[in-house]
């Protein structure tokens, strides 16, 4: 049985890795950086998504991906924003898929857009495995969580691009070992960004902001290359 | 494909079920009571057991399992208590199974007995679709990961026999509306036992260990019947 199942799961892989080229390819066309948000649940990446549309959307046009097993609380939260939002809703599902990001880029208006963010299912997990055919992938980890995660979790690691280390605000009531976290991280990939933030209080958010405007930049000039 | 993978999931579900049912005669044979902790990554999974080792082993005769896509951390810090621990390892996986667990009852002195702690992997989604064999299901939510959990991972909340809701040393600190948290819980389902709970100070704990105890007393009226 279960050599069975790893056979299918690489059926599975192979299908998605070929869409998330095929999505990626669509977003170049279109100059649109894509990123997909990774973390546990209630780190903080409907917050960061807030912070962020708050930020950047006057200076930049953006929509947003929502991932979620049950609900559109988060989107509902957003849409405050008056971006354009798709909710993807996954009953039984613990990820998103490229399939799934597909038939969200048919919904967007890719000619007015040059960001998406998806905010990929709670699960600190299952979503590693499934390239959506995004350019960057962010993990939020929260403080709160423990400064182990790391060490546990080590494939949402390595894959990052950027950590953002959440809820910094609550810091002095924690014993949350910044050192021992961030050599949990280059351990397993050492040129990955770590970034300590608080999306409550905006403390540290300016790096992010400025990290995310330099890749915006980057997605331009693959356009016209 | 989508179809495909249904089906197996539906025949993974099916061999995973009769292993469960296994597993808890075999269980029922010693009259030892199985809980089964599930939570997000770093909600506290590990301190409940510990406080929980701390002022019950003396009364009671405990062993762990303890599920892990990688490392021994957590074992690691139990192994103090003297307890005897099995760790599983699951790379690539995102939850505990019957099979699994079969495996960890084999390396287990089941005469000697009256409650094995089975901490799963840290996933607030998979974990919840595997039956282990276990008694009780016990869902730890953490309060700096929000009140809205319960909305966004029903399934979880819908199978637990107690939710304890953890970090209540936080609480001052955070905005998380304890009302909205539990109406999204009993909503799922009424009869589930709620108790606020800081693994840090042992708060709410004793409420805990006498669910824990009554749950005990009635294995061993399941073993006697």
């Amino acid at each position: 049985m279960k050599i069975k199942v790893l056979t299918i799961k690489e059926d599975i892989l192979g299908a998605n890795e070929k869409k998330a080229r095929s999505n990626q390819d669509r977003l170049d066309e279109h100059g649109i950086l894509a990123v997909n948000i990774m973390s546990s649940p209630g780190a903080g990446k409907t917050s960061l998504i807030w912070q962020t549309l708050d930020r950047l959307k006057s200076e930049s046009r953006i929509a947003v991906i929502e991932g979620d097993v049950a609900s559109q609380v988060d989107a509902d939260k957003l849409h405050q924003h008056g971006v354009p939002i798709i909710q993807i809703n996954i009953p039984g599902g613990c990820h998103l898929d490229a399939n799934m990001v597909e038939n969200a880029l048919d919904n967007l208006p890719l000619k007015e857009l040059d960001l998406i963010i998806i905010e990929n299912v709670g699960n600190l997990v299952c979503p590693a495995e499934f390239d959506l055919g995004e350019h960057k992938r962010v993990v939020l980890s929260s403080m709160p969580e423990g400064d182990d995660k790391p060490y546990k979790y080590p494939l949402m690691f390595t894959e990052a691009d950027v950590v953002l280390v959440n809820k910094l605000d609550l810091l002095p009531h924690l014993d949350f070992n910044a050192s021992y976290f961030c050599e949990g991280i280059t351990r397993l990939n050492p040129t990955v960004k770590i970034l300590q933030v608080s999306c409550k209080t905006g403390e540290g958010l300016e790096q992010w902001f400025s990290w995310l405007l330099a890749q915006m930049k980057d997605g331009k000039a693959r356009q016209a290359a």
